[in-house]
């Protein structure tokens, strides 16, 4: 009685474990610290050698920072478990323009995901190879095609080779770590190959040592970026969901702080000098034409021996690690484009699950925009992160500050148990303290980023706010001019159709059968002729075929086919007044993209000019080539941000289907194609009376309009129960 | 009786007077010589100051073939008066392959038309005003973009405005010719600023002395370019169509030897040393920093002095026509695919007159690959050249043997009066002379060109071959596929209507409204649910709209919206057997570009998934936005070729319309609103029997078939006179 369970059966058997979880949603925000602790020394070294004892007070700071705002997200997840994340906070608690704002910022984000992700991951494979060095480039650029073609393809993010690359990365800078510092402790501290190199020590005044410290943190601040991805992937965890999530979060900061903290002060002890520009490295000769190794080459070079095996274990597991970073993006990217679509943000196409085309095309336009980022800044690590974390700190503040308001209306709203109520006043507290923090990063960011770069992202962060607000204008106008008022009436009459034959072919033949078969008032079948040798011929053949339909020919001496189409159904419209016109069009369906290069144009055509004549359906009748089986059976790629959704794995064009016969006890007889039948239809019974809007023709001469329908059949009055669970 | 005549009056009207054709085709042609005597002199240079002794027995060679030419298409074009040109007097004498070998070679050499003149129109600039010397590339980018750009926004390219810059040209090059040649002859030869400079002597055998010969006669052949732009124009000439055509040819012809022997005679008195290799002009300190300005600039600074105005009057004129030689090729690019597309090479779609995106599409490609052109040869004119004119020679050679088989074949025919016997024998000489010169400057070329980069034209030129012979066997194969046969019958039943609703909206009221007006056997609503709380809304406004036809809900637990309708649809074939069914869906007409974007792409899927479904119909009834309004009057642009094949100047989409009555007498009472009717239709009477093919319905239980529609009228039995004559 209940229906066919199936579908949620099936989803939960799809639904991530934390241990596949972790390392899935994970590989964005663990990547990260690839490249933070990096960041923060190196503009320390700015200030010279003396600043980099600062390096374990700032890294102090931002591991602070990284607690408290993934205490936050796991209040987040509670509350929303919807998978919208900040954005849907922010729209919720703080208005339609917060949300944008977060929208933006986090499309803004996606792109630099990708870009310094890219270029940390060419960064790392230059320090294990360094003769790629020449070529950074154009490595980069050529991951974000691969990157981009493998999605366009159609991948599972949640396939489990994503999560082997993570976790061989977690354990081997873990055992890098623990090696040196085991090392340390036996008095054999690692050296690392730049330790040897001392800088130039600026003369700073105090105002410009705290602008160093604080442009310190602000670049460690990158190893936050990515943590929101968990908070975005509640709906694919295993029940019970949000506990999962927030422990999977809480695993996942510890790893972070773990790697992070163990990097920065490895690098210390080790004495990993990276400088912006290699050539301050005072005693390095080649600084100019060698490329400067990552930290993580350095340390790893230094722990386990240069060019050993484990030091090519840990740079692998870096770079691909990284490049699994930026394709989260192309998850993510889309995903968030069709939480706008369905809040009408986006192009509502967006949210059509399963139009792959869709996907691609903003697919294509993230991997133009990160590519465009890496040529202009030479894939320049240093210089992207400049942009990044903005947009990150963007949407942190706004969800968090989301979140209070979220708490406080839920108090406020006496709706709480009592025992719940001291839990909530810790969520408040705890949001309400990482919206404080994260607004005050976001301020300092802004500040010590701001001429370095990040002006770009001020710039084109109002560019998409105001873009989707215009769309959600439009789409709101539009709405309101199609709704339905007591003003516009309807009730046409007249039923006449229009085949148009071009050659005597198969296609034309099929249309003019089915235009029969529709039975219409009056029927013709109408060629225009811009060639006389060839009307004669069809004209001809009309007649040996004996068809019983007269044709009319128009002649068209420009050669066109549907302005002389149009003149002629306005000079029918004249003649015989005011009536509904159905012209049929014969349409070919082909097999392969490139066939409708060479089909369908005209037809095209014809029909994009019928669209405009007034009281003209168009109706087309499909032929289909036999290249065109070629399309069934396709389209079963899973989709970008699927697996976030927590959506099931099918593919989309081939769902089994089980009879509604058995829910709702009416057999069709045919138990062994059960396959085909439809998800159980429930029928409206007709509503006997006067028709007010729709169909009403008020004396119609012809007798149509309210009146049934010649030899239609009584309408099946028995409501059905839908076949399936609703989700 | 014989109809209105108007649109052949209104051709002639806009047919081109030889004052203007001449300039307008010949601009191609003419401008080559801007560059031709420049590379033939500079090739020469590269043997040493001594070879340039070779250069008039050289220029007189080229000369000489010019005229064998020339000769040579006036012959073609009394025979083939179309403007098909040598694609199609190939296709036709020599069979489909020899014609697409010209196709292609054409397309190729579209291409380097526009990257040849434009480098050489950028060249001519830079000249004038070195400081835009580090700008050659970019200039000759934007050039393209900006040629592109003024086209797909369309331009005629008979304008007046572009007759004004080539006699420009032929005046002030031709001017200082003159004034060149009576200094000389008053003993103050002008003299160049290379003059000065020496060049190192290559110490050559005799063999690589001959080879050098050759290969300065195959750059300077590159004055040959664009002869056959006047025999694809001929349908645009005023009548006596052949005659004008042939006069403009010969006088096209004496103005190009003379500017092009004029040019290189001042050269050689003036003593201009152009070197492939600026820095191997000895004596000139600022090779590698100063750009070598072009052959016409020194001889026009040496003539008039630096920087006077005709100095700039003549580079200016210079670059103009060069840029409008470009842009011919953007006419005779898409005029050429639209042959093609005619003859099933290329996609019927570029056959389509009055599809603009056609032919932007064309357009684009030409633009990018000219851009790709320019960018990877840095606007190199020189190497550039290498590429050109090899499509040039195999379409000459090709077109003059086709021409001497057309001949042979008239005269083994028999039916040519004795009086012409005699002219035909000349046009065999002079086409059979003209295809063995071209077929040897063919090989020459090939040999000298070939190591030189032309080989790259030998990779795409096959490349195109096969794609069109590709195209044309598909076309074949379908062509049979869809063919009528005596196995496949037709001869549907069944009439059932589904209106797809989404919202309760005005546009789903539309199409319920023409579904009802279209009076099916039986018609219902259908709404797939993805939601259902609007689902609940919608059967709500169904019952309060009091509507009359019955709605069905369609479960949809996927959210697709095709899948569960087909699913729906099979399940009503199973259970009432085949039948035709009309699914309506509501399509929104918008009138701006990116309002597409934003809307129909559900529909537009839908609308693909069922036309794969068996025995459907899709039936699109339109909702004009109040943006549509905005679509009315567009399309009023030129499209390009137009010129050349002779058509009317007349907006697209407002050509005025007497009313038929006029012609037939049969006055529809609406002589005031005469231009709303239509081009005379002509019905053929109905055939009284048994039908055949379609329509046929052996003794269908509805009826349908052989019997007539209910309601239906009898069809008119007068056959009306066509209201025009055809052209």
């Amino acid at each position: 009685m209940i229906g066919d369970p199936l579908p949620s059966e099936k989803l939960e058997g799809q639904l991530l474990p934390k241990h596949l979880a972790l390392p899935i949603f994970a590989s964005d925000a663990l990547s990260s610290v690839a490249y933070a602790p990096q960041e923060l020394l190196m503009i320390l070294l700015l200030g010279g050698l003396a600043f980099l004892t600062f390096a374990p007070w700032v890294a102090a700071a931002v591991v602070v920072l990284l607690v408290t705002v993934v205490l936050s997200y796991r209040q987040l997840v509670k509350a929303y478990p919807s998978g919208g994340g900040d954005y849907e906070v922010a729209h919720k608690n703080l208005g339609e323009k917060a949300g944008l704002v977060v929208a933006s910022a986090l499309l803004v984000d996606y792109v630099l995901t990708v870009a310094v992700s890219v270029a940390s991951g060419v960064d790392n494979i230059i320090s294990a190879l360094p003769f790629l060095g020449d070529w950074r480039v154009e490595l980069a650029v050529l991951f974000v095609i691969v990157i981009a073609a493998v999605n366009l393809r159609g991948v599972r993010e949640s396939s489990k080779a994503f999560a082997i690359p993570t976790y061989l990365f977690i354990g081997s800078i873990f055992l890098m770590i623990v090696t040196a510092l085991i090392r340390t402790a036996f008095g054999d501290a690692p050296v690392a190959e730049s330790a040897q190199y001392s800088v130039n020590a600026a003369n700073l005044g105090q105002a410009a040592m705290i602008l160093l410290l604080l442009r310190a943190f602000s670049s460690g601040c990158s190893a936050l970026t990515g943590v929101e991805a968990v908070a975005n992937g509640v709906p694919a965890f295993r029940t019970p969901k949000v506990k999962n999530a927030r422990k999977t979060l809480g695993l996942m900061g510890g790893i972070a702080i773990v790697l992070f903290a163990g990097l920065t002060a490895v690098a210390l002890i080790s004495g990993v000098h990276y400088a912006e520009n290699p050539c301050d490295l005072q005693g390095w000769a080649e600084c100019a034409t060698s490329p400067q190794r990552s930290l993580i080459a350095q340390i790893a070079a230094a722990t386990f021996g240069n060019n050993s095996i484990l030091f090519f274990v840990v740079q692998a597991a870096t770079a691909v690690v990284l490049l699994l970073a930026a394709n989260t993006a192309f998850n993510g990217f889309p995903l968030l484009g069709s939480v706008l679509a369905r809040d009408s943000y986006a192009p509502k196409s967006l949210n059509t699950r399963g139009d792959r085309l869709v996907y691609s095309n903003g697919m294509i336009v993230l991997a133009l925009a990160a590519t465009v980022l890496l040529l202009v800044y030479r894939a320049n690590l240093t210089q992207l992160i400049q942009l990044y974390i903005i947009g990150v700190f963007v949407s942190f503040t706004l969800g968090q500050s989301g979140m209070v308001k979220h708490w406080i209306s839920l108090l406020r709203s006496g709706n709480v148990p009592s025992g719940e109520r001291s839990s909530i006043v810790r969520s408040l507290c705890i949001n309400a303290f990482g919206a404080f923090l994260t607004a005050v990063v976001l301020i300092v960011v802004t500040i010590t980023k701001f001429t370095h770069g990040a002006y770009l992202v001020f710039i084109f962060m109002p560019i998409l706010w105001l873009l989707m607000l215009g769309v959600n204008r439009y789409y709101r106008d539009v709405e309101k001019e199609i709704e339905v008022d007591p003003v516009t009436t309807f009730g046409s009459r007249g039923d006449h159709a229009i085949v148009l034959v071009g050659k005597m072919q198969k296609p034309a033949l099929k249309a003019l059968d089915y235009a029969i078969a529709a039975r219409h008032d009056s029927i013709e079948a109408v060629h225009v002729s811009i060639d006389d040798e060839s009307t004669e011929h069809l004209q001809k053949q009309w007649i040996e075929q004996n068809i019983h339909v007269p044709l009319t020919i128009i002649e068209s001496p420009y050669r066109d086919f549907g302005i002389p189409l149009i003149k002629y159904l306005k000079h029918r419209r004249e003649e015989h007044g005011s009536e509904v016109v159905t012209v049929y069009l014969p349409q070919y369906i082909v097999g392969h993209w490139w066939e409708s290069l060479l089909h369908n144009h005209r037809a095209h055509r014809i029909r994009q000019q019928l669209m405009l004549c007034h009281g003209v359906t168009v109706a087309l009748v499909p032929w289909l080539l036999d290249s065109s089986s070629l399309i069934y059976g396709r389209r079963s790629r899973p989709l970008p941000g699927q697996d976030r959704r927590g959506e099931p794995v099918r593919p989309v064009a081939r769902r089994p289907l089980e009879p509604a016969s058995k829910t709702t006890g009416h057999t069709h007889g045919h138990g062994a194609r059960g396959a085909g039948s439809a998800t159980g239809p429930a029928v409206i019974p007709v509503v006997t009376g006067t028709p007010v809007n729709a169909g009403q023709t008020p004396a119609s001469p012809s007798g149509t309009g309210g009146s049934p329908m010649p030899g239609e059949k009584p309408p099946t009055e028995t409501k059905k129960v839908p076949a399936r669970a609703k989700r």
